[in-house]
């Protein structure tokens, strides 16, 4: 994003189209809906056809990370420099109307288009994977073991800039039709919640570790 | 599928690679899959490139139903027969381990490949509405009123068959490497899960409409 118009794409193909006044193009937006979520779904061409798998991945400012395995045969796909459109969205509510055409749903989007760049210096691969560690569970990377070589060597880090993209807000009621208004029907908003549950310690965990902060924070800030 | 062998793909694009003990390919599991989400991520290609969008969907039998407005580009370009990549997942549970590489995700997901083929026939867009309706909340569809001919014709439908299709599960605690075992560092899991808030009425709810037997039902379903 070269500014902070919430109205203006910077590119034609992140112009959102249908239900245009959903389209949001500022940095807050789109920066917001990624901090909010953990998984991408990464789509790229493979032989023509596309290809669409979900990953974890970080933000640190105006960059995107994602990891895997080199042996991985999309990650060796992604680290040749292919085009990819990542897109993250978190469903908020269903809206359910009186009439069947007008169910939808509560969401924020974002979509994303560029060239994942494989990243081979070794201090901007542990940058990276400290996003992507740390997108899970902030300052969890600082409380655990960091990756020794051969892991580093293990693991593909892509990064990928946050330049062309778009998000897309519904935040809404229901929208009926003025002559539906009347019908016995009951309609409404039915909101949307991820949770995070009571963790559960790890079998082999001595009895005298104690949670580590990240953790705590972590279910703490979902509200639990 | 062909057949409901558990561990055999249809195809080896469908043969899942990296941590294939995570791959599964029978029905059941794949149904219960697309039955547990509400969002879908459908990769397809322009001009050479992947965009990928969310969208609502409905399962019935072995078809994946999709809609959109038929002035959208997207579900234009998905009505002329392009290839898809249909991918849904469910994250269960933070897996956080001792050292960053064992960092994951508890996860299911599924991966759908195919071309969605648009539905002419009123009755079978009409079955197809139904499903993607049910889906969100099983029964839905009876309590309210059907689409007229106007909207009928600005749905676009599109019928996805589910036969070359792979799963991919995790659903194991943490692994970490023996010689971490010891680390002064907590490990285990932090569970997710998505769950329903009170139903909000539309402010234009009549006082004496009641709360349809659908939605008691899905927010009753999700423990709440």
């Amino acid at each position: 994003m070269t500014d902070n118009d919430p109205t203006e794409p910077t590119t034609e193909r992140t112009r959102v189209r249908r239900a245009a006044d959903r389209g949001r193009y500022d940095t807050e937006t789109v920066h917001s809906i990624l901090d909010d979520e953990q998984v991408a779904h990464v789509g790229f061409v493979v032989d023509g056809s596309p290809v669409v798998i979900p990953m974890l991945y970080g933000r640190d400012g105006g960059d995107l990370w994602l990891h895997g395995s080199v042996a991985s045969r999309l990650v060796r796909r992604l680290s040749e420099g292919v085009e990819v459109c990542v897109e993250v969205t978190i469903v908020d509510a269903y809206v359910m109307a009186r009439s069947a055409f007008h169910h939808s749903m509560n969401y924020r989007s974002v979509v994303v288009f560029g060239t994942a760049e494989l990243v081979t210096d070794d201090d901007e691969k542990l940058h990276g994977l400290r996003a992507i560690t740390d997108h899970l569970a902030p300052g969890r990377w600082d409380e655990v073991r960091g990756p020794d070589r051969r892991e580093l060597r293990q693991t593909a880090v892509l990064r990928l800039r946050i330049d062309e993209v778009s998000a897309k807000v519904r935040g809404h009621g229901v929208v009926d039709d003025e002559e539906d208004l009347g019908l016995d029907v009951w309609a409404g908003l039915v909101p949307i919640a991820r949770t995070l549950g009571a963790p559960v310690p790890d079998g082999d965990l001595a009895p005298d570790v104690v949670m580590s902060p990240s953790i705590v924070a972590l279910v703490e800030s979902s509200g639990n």
